[in-house]
């Protein structure tokens, strides 16, 4: 089972790592960080991750993964042709294209989210409909071959859904003992349509540098 | 503020990248992954992750965190006498010396767990005890200026809490909520002292490469 994890400059490192590390635990699973060129890739906040394989080497996948990103990385995968011409390619023969966070939008620029129901960081959730896609406020939402999910640690429920359809009930209770998958959120989690407006604020202006601003 | 993430042959890749990526949002933070040596460090399973710095350039710190790995990758780190000495240097004088999974075992290794409290990933509980701590079986356990968490996952609400200890509870509630920390299990989470037999049994028979078999 071949299993594409896209790396790209400024990409939210968990985004990607999460769906990489819970993926990597399937038995037979093959997982491969693919690039737009091999190399390191720089992602948001500094952190280097190599792509083992340019697009051109993977022209076969079982599933493909697009990890959300940064304003500035974003906006260049949303107008990366090679990419996005791959991705058109790569959703005809893989049994799920998948998203983490803001990577829904450029499933979305690839033409895979037209009439679709898919999800997005909650920031970024506006910006769905420009590609046709029909906002769903849920964690991980299915439609078709295309598996998209909330911002940055929704990859780890994204991650564990694609390994219940792929490998089936018993081996994805095994995953997410393996990865002590026990959560316990420092904060009763918030829904943003009812936090306090201080703490939108506080995401705004003060935190690192992070961005799903996609204006 | 500095934090060091210390990367290895051999790392499980989300035990480093969940806080690398959670604690990089904290206002003023600046995150490096710190190597034996600077470039490449494979994680278990493949991913290439860079060491941005080398352990002799990052003699002041106010936060290090060592992941855990698979049982090859972490046992070459239990006698790495430079990692441990700079660990042993380092422990005076940073606010926090925090540990994912089996990277509890490598502050045991470095004597900084002698008579405190502490945990790891379930399957390397009973490790604990030769380096003199004390097994507490909860998700995040301090003691001094120790921060422990349980295996892989747990990284996330580590990084959360030590972003609290840092830069308090409202900072902390953004953080949160702006990695969209909401999560949503595929199954009811299990102790593993309630678990199946055949869950137990998968995960050490089928399951991808990663072992916590420190042994």
């Amino acid at each position: 089972m071949r299993i594409a994890v896209y790396v790209y400059d400024g990409m939210t490192a968990l985004d990607a790592v999460g769906p990489y590390d819970i993926l990597n635990r399937i038995p037979g699973a093959e997982v491969t960080a693919v690039g737009h060129g091999r190399g390191r890739k720089r992602a948001e906040g500094g952190l280097e991750v190599a792509a083992a394989a340019d697009l051109d080497e993977f022209t076969t996948a079982d599933v493909v993964v697009v990890p959300g990103g940064g304003a500035q990385g974003l906006a260049e995968q949303l107008r990366n042709d090679r990419l996005l011409d791959w991705l058109q390619m790569r959703s005809g023969d893989v049994a799920w294209v998948a998203s983490v966070c803001t990577g829904a939008l450029v499933l979305g620029a690839a033409g895979l989210l037209h009439g679709r129901r898919a999800t997005t960081h909650w920031r970024a959730r506006d910006h769905l409909s420009r590609y046709g896609a029909v906002y769903v406020d849920e964690r991980v939402v299915e439609d078709g071959n295309v598996m998209t999910c909330g911002g940055v640690t929704a990859g780890i429920d994204l991650a564990l859904t694609l390994t219940l359809r792929l490998a089936g009930s018993e081996i994805a209770r095994a995953v997410q003992l393996s990865a002590h998958y026990a959560p316990e959120p420092l904060f009763p989690p918030e829904h943003p349509d009812r936090a306090p407006s201080e703490l939108l604020t506080i995401i705004n202006e003060q935190l690192g540098p992070r961005s799903v601003d996609v204006g």
